[in-house]
């Protein structure tokens, strides 16, 4: 068994912190997965200080997951992949945290989901979850396409789906556009009698509790609803859109992520379903990739800046 | 000069409470406006204790500015229309507050907006500000079209027009669609340079930020600008339509009110324009309107329950 006296071998953490939830991983030096931990939201954007909680307490529960309570924090290196921190501003207030590892490897959610994805620095996602964006990694170029949060981006994610339903739904009982069969859904998903009830139930709601309506979007389509039909083929043409842009890079993988992935992928055009791989693994197992590659590059050159 | 001690006459405060500001005015028993007060948002929606202070103040600063310090708040009858009472939550909780007045008469902002603008209880009013909705009142049955809150609906609305703009120049920044005259001036609106800033800015941004930008989109689509023209055309057909089903109540007459209107009403069909009336009043005259109307019928039976 592994333990913290097996000094001959490290150890990694890998972090995918999202909008709703944490997840950690503890890794050994062969990329085999010891255990697991998820916590609480682990976006930043929401909170530093939830942020760093969660951080902290994913990888403890993927510690004891591992049967490794006696291995402390500050004998892991971790990868660190955060969704939000792509703002600079946010990326610098983590960088600056007083972490408890050895050392902290910061990337943004979109790098280590593409490392994860494809094992390689030379490839791109679509993700389409609570929130949507494209990214490519190539040659260590980076570059986002998407990905402005809600509600002024993100257009063709959960969030944006279930937005679009609740909009249709509110004016169809205005009598402004005809009922769907996503009218009842909604009114009785949302326990709401009328129009009223239902802004009273949305007021100031975010974009995971829109991202819980996108279902009903898919179900009303698959049963021959024309508006909701007509909110998947905008949703999904924006993907398109996506995986058109990141293909022009060349990418020499490129995969599809994300909660909505099952519903939205056989929507998009047939000619791009084709092109997405797989994905090879998680997020999380991305950040591991990307601490070892960055604990590789510092070994290799002592004048290298570390967090 | 009409002073406290002048008890033949009755004294009335009218309130426009909305997001943005709480408008007040001061009117003696013949309608004649004796001074007006502005302080800041009274929608209770955004905060019960701000919403309360607002009232109170800007009817202290009426009174001063009819020279009637002298003159006490509990010697008012208060008609007081608040936008978010529509939400039985909030009109629950206004209702209750143990205001400093000698009576208060609440009403929603629509409906003392509809008394205003006709002097009486037959008409109807298309809002577009930083919200959209349309109003009628007839019989002293109402009914209210729209008006669902940003970002689920207000269609129509500054709001909606501003976060229109923003994300067709978000959509632009990546290439997905082709960048419009809106580019420029909201990047230098927003003293921004990229997508990634624009979002650093807006973020979490609500109703009354995205309203500012609405002007954008109108003097883009006078310079002909595609993009603008068919977001002011998307927003004008949404106000037609609210039109349209106000109109089948057959209101004795029908206005529209709201910061937008100037750059909207052009834009709306001819044959609603040529419908449309000029206000005669502000909304808070509607408010002393409504409480000399709930006056009346206190008055006029003794069995009538007053707040």
């Amino acid at each position: 068994m592994f333990t913290s006296s097996d000094n001959s071998k490290e150890l990694f953490l890998g972090i995918d912190g999202g909008g709703s939830k944490c997840k950690a991983i503890v890794m050994n030096e062969n990329n085999e997965i010891l255990g697991t931990g998820t916590s609480g939201p682990g976006n930043p954007l929401h909170g530093y200080e939830q942020a760093t909680n969660s951080i902290t307490e994913s990888a403890k529960l993927a510690l004891k997951d591992a049967g490794l309570e006696n291995v402390k924090l500050n004998e892991l290196n971790a990868g660190v992949g955060l969704a939000g921190v792509n703002l600079p501003v946010l990326f610098k207030q983590m960088k600056e945290w007083k972490h408890p590892f050895k050392q902290m490897f910061l990337a943004h959610d979109l790098l280590v989901a593409c490392l994860g994805a494809h094992h390689s620095n030379n490839g791109a996602v679509i993700i389409s979850g609570t929130g949507s964006c494209g990214f490519s990694c190539i040659d260590e170029q980076e570059i986002m396409v998407g990905g402005h949060g809600f509600p002024q981006g993100d257009k063709g994610s959960g969030a944006w789906f279930g937005l679009q339903a609740t909009k249709q739904v509110l004016l169809s009982l205005d009598g402004i556009v005809e009922p769907s069969l996503m009218n009842d859904v909604l009114l009785k998903k949302l326990d709401c009698i009328d129009a009223t009830s239902i802004v009273e139930k949305i007021a100031g709601k975010k974009a995971t509790f829109y991202a819980q309506l996108a279902n009903l979007v898919f179900d009303a389509a698959e049963q021959g609803d024309k508006v909701a039909l007509a909110i998947v083929d905008e949703g999904a043409e924006y993907i398109n859109s996506i995986a058109r842009s990141l293909l022009t890079r060349k990418p020499a993988r490129i995969s599809m992520l994300g909660g909505l992935t099952p519903r939205l992928k056989p929507r998009l055009d047939e000619e791009l379903q084709a092109l997405l791989s797989e994905p090879l693994s998680a997020p999380e197992v991305g950040s591991v990739l990307f601490a070892r590659q960055e604990l590789a590059k510092q070994q290799g050159s002592n004048t290298k800046q570390t967090a």
